[in-house]
């Protein structure tokens, strides 16, 4: 167990983000995991984040702060679509692999299932998947430590929440996380293009690894041949190519509605 | 026909844009009917363009120019991850919704699908449907005139080439272009998450159009009432969401995948 733990990376990753956008404020403030440290709010959307305000009442920081738009502007980046809102956090303590994935043997419609994207470094694709993996019920997220992005406002704003619902795991290899996946009983299945089987060859009820890799490259050569099984999302079109959040959604729904068959 | 024809926008829509990343520029450069006016492209961007070199062989212009990143990052938005490659075009002529939806009546595997967006306005979002488009062979993307993104670079980064390749229509009144698909033979399905029947409800042969709202506020009534069936996309997760692009692309793997059981 311990030797394990060794393997995944369980201290905070990056600095003290601000997270903005009524949905990653309201989880952020309702995660007890999740330490916040200043809570920006202009009047005209202190209002819509009465929402938040029972999870609000429960802390003991942060404070509600009513500021004008450019308070909150000064800390984000151009452009960011933050709706009023934003909080500064601290970045959450990841769970080490068998924190995260140990298999709970769940009943009918609680298979395990866990994504594992592999040099998607684009916050905003691992924002999206994230809240693609929590539409569906997925236990965490699994990244590579190096090459994949840290938490951010980007990312939070993308998982509309799922990043307080979600673990991100981060592993220090991921071509061994694999095989500690396949230890723990999981099937690990890679999506690739020019794979034959269809999501229709994945055994119905053992625990799932669906391993994505980045737009253009795929997956790793090491990370490809680790995958009990590759297969690719049928499509009809003259572009076979799906932004790698968009593919996730697609791979978890093709997985889960069929188990509701 | 003239009579329905006034019920689309058949004129280009907007400014003329500059697009920029290498699939959107090379798909712009590939586009018989896409007005190109100026080139700029990174030295080290160069050979990465070479692919696109025969489609720019063929046209009159735009002459290439070679420039350094700051040329490029002058004209575009804070943070576009341009890739060394920009392009500033004439935005598409429309098609009327007859030119882009009349049946073709094709064989298995070619059914008629066209995707209906109402009241998407993130350009992000409508460039990411497209692609999902794209990616599963439909025929158009519908948004109303009013309320809907004109072609940019942001949507047309997103959409990855898919701009170039699926015709996005603009219709005046929504409701009423429903209408006239149900005159054409199409079944309009909505996308609704309280909707108690799923995908498997859907007829397997006609010609579909998928209608999807936005993001939180859903359909509007007056859509909702025109579609022949409401469904949703059967989720395991703890929140029920998926940005609409994702809901896009799991809709319409949902709809071809099963014609291809």
């Amino acid at each position: 167990m311990s030797g394990r733990k060794r393997k995944s990376l369980t201290k905070p990753h990056g600095a003290s983000p601000w997270l903005y956008g009524h949905h990653a404020v309201a989880a952020a403030l309702a995660n007890p995991a999740r330490v916040c440290r200043r809570l920006l709010v202009t009047k005209a959307a202190r209002d819509r984040l009465a929402n938040a305000a029972s999870a609000l009442a429960e802390r003991s920081e942060p404070r509600l702060e009513v500021v004008e738009r450019a308070m909150i502007e000064a800390r984000l980046p151009p452009g960011a679509v933050h709706q009023g809102v934003a909080i500064e956090v601290a970045p959450l303590v990841p769970p080490s692999l068998d924190e995260a994935c140990a298999p709970t043997h769940g009943g009918d419609g609680d298979r395990d299932i866990v994504v594992v994207l592999d040099q998607v470094t684009d916050p905003r694709n691992v924002g999206a998947a994230l809240r693609a993996a929590a539409a569906f019920g997925t236990r965490t997220v699994i990244l590579p430590a190096r090459h994949a992005p840290p938490e951010s406002g980007a990312l939070a704003k993308a998982a509309s929440g799922a990043l307080d619902l979600v673990a991100l795991t981060r592993v220090v290899n991921l071509a061994r996380a694999l095989g500690d996946l396949k230890d723990m009983g999981y099937w690990c299945v890679g999506l690739d293009a020019e794979a034959e089987a269809t999501p229709e060859a994945i055994p119905a009820s053992v625990p799932l690894a669906l391993v994505l890799g980045a737009e253009g490259a795929g997956l790793r050569r090491l990370t490809r041949e680790r995958c009990d099984l590759l297969v690719r999302l049928p499509m009809t079109g003259a572009v076979a190519s799906l932004n790698v959040a968009a593919a996730t959604a697609v791979a978890l729904y093709a997985v889960t509605a069929r188990a509701s068959d």
